[in-house]
């Protein structure tokens, strides 16, 4: 069974980390499905807007939806495992009370509540779904992201100001200059400082670079698993580097803000579209310093803008980690 | 696996019928999940109260509530069932706007409107719990149950009112004295036709008389079908007849009532306990009334007024089968 659901590679025994967030996390998980038996989703608890943030105002629970969109991305490629991904993902589309909430975040948080433990509740969907893969949180209490930024208000396009709240900061139409966590030191996922620790290779990116891919290295447990595993370290970059949180930022710009938020990190491959790196040199020398090597292949989707393609992405990994 | 399953009966392969609603119901299925492996629930679709009642209104859907109930006394006796019951079954707690809802009623709306099919979407469900059996609707559209009440209101107790909904009729301080769904002639579900009419036993009851059992009996393709029916036909009394809608009514007053409601019906066996036939010549000669022998038999659970205990039902159940 295994290399006939994995014939394409020969890593399939690799355990592998994907940190991250929403759409980016779900477009590594998609790829890396296709590559290992041991895939783990580390995913951010930061979210506060949308069904995840009435349901974490209503009940002060994690936020399910990035949760619940890993999960479903893992989903077995089969009729039982595409329905209950879709029923998973189906939103209420009404006037009333229910509008806009995800089933499955609605799922989640009922079986947290009666099973009493965040990891095996999750578990018990990913069963459901028969996910190739598990789906841990990056830290066991809900996270509020602070962030500074520059020129939040269009009024003041000087002025620096504090965010607070993923939603606000992910929308804002101001530049983050700096972001932060609170609780600062929250409550760990053990289960995940684990996977981290006893991982092949963990993965960064792609995803909102400072609400999906940075708050991981904000929580100081997490961050410190990172330092130390052995595993290697790949950042995946993203397809539109100029967008929202990081306007004006270069692919470079990312590597420093990396460096400046987790200064003992070492990275060991940077992987990026030929799409943002118009100046190979410059990248590759900010690769270096933080002791990886830049690996330039094409991964983005064709016809949709900022879009990993699956198997592009999958043939990239498998390269790098072949 | 069928004789491991079901040592105490021979009766398995018998093709049985229960049609009610609510907890009346779900005692049923408990029972005849122990005698048979070919069984059917058809559930009323009128309830307009709690969660069903806002889901109804939200989204003008069939009220699921009675259907997760009948759905969860079938899930398979496993872990995996049992947990997948306890989810659905889950009940928000919250002072916010998900307060009171049943997230089994909110999985059933998501399928339902994921599949556009109600039955496939009830088969899915029953697939999760590994169900012992099949639950169908009674109708293929939400009815509206009005009754005429003699004492509703309290300050006029000899005045006969006409109250519309499921929850005010079942809630009402009067006596129910006549009963009717709107619409009069609803889109049948053709499966629980099907059913009725290939069926060996259908079995009305227990349940609140005329907000579960009765309105079957009013769905005219239903009606038709149950009268046509090659099956035999089991009435199962209620444990307090005295209570709620049918204060001060007698044993013999249900049997009248359903005589009066659905005059071609023909029954085989009235089974009642002992505890409902203070006067059992009586009883007998109503039931006879209707074609139908009298069979009293110890039912009741001890320690839980009006509640069925599912083992002894079951074994009295099985006698009359068998």
């Amino acid at each position: 069974m295994t290399t006939s659901r994995l014939p394409l590679v020969s890593s399939h025994h690799r355990r592998v980390v994907a940190l991250g967030g929403g759409h980016g996390l779900a477009a590594s998980l998609t790829a890396l499905r296709l590559l290992t038996e041991d895939l783990t989703a580390v995913v951010t608890v930061a979210d506060d807007g949308g069904s995840s943030g009435r349901l974490r105002e209503e009940f002060d629970v994690l936020p399910p939806g990035d949760l619940r969109m890993a999960l479903s991305a893992l989903c077995d490629d089969s009729d039982w495992g595409h329905t209950w991904r879709d029923v998973l993902q189906h939103r209420f589309d009404s006037d009333g009370e229910l509008k806009g909430h995800a089933l499955g975040n609605l799922m989640i948080v009922s079986i947290w509540d009666l099973l009493g433990d965040t990891v095996k509740g999750l578990d018990l969907v990913g069963r459901l779904l028969g996910a190739r893969g598990r789906v841990l949180p990056m830290a066991g209490e809900p996270l509020e992201i602070i962030a500074e930024i520059h020129g939040h208000d269009p009024d003041r396009p000087d002025e620096i100001v504090e965010v607070r709240g993923q939603h606000r900061v992910a929308s804002s139409a101001g530049v983050v200059s700096s972001i932060g966590i609170v609780p600062t030191c929250p409550e760990p996922c053990h289960e995940a400082l684990t996977a981290v620790r006893d991982a092949d290779w963990v993965m960064l990116g792609p995803g909102s670079w400072f609400t999906s891919v940075m708050p991981h290295l904000l929580v100081p447990d997490l961050a410190d698993a990172l330092v130390a595993t052995r595993a290697k370290r790949l950042l995946n970059l993203n397809l539109e580097v100029h967008k929202g949180e990081t306007r004006d930022f270069r692919a470079e710009d990312h590597l420093a803000s990396l460096a400046a938020n987790a200064p003992d990190l070492r990275l060991d491959v940077v992987l990026a579209d030929p799409s943002v790196v118009p100046d190979g040199a410059s990248l590759r020398a900010a690769a270096a310093e933080l002791g990886a090597e830049l690996v330039v292949a094409p991964v983005a989707a064709r016809g949709a803008a900022g879009v990993h393609d699956p198997l592009r992405l999958a043939a990239a990994l498998r390269d790098v980690i072949a």
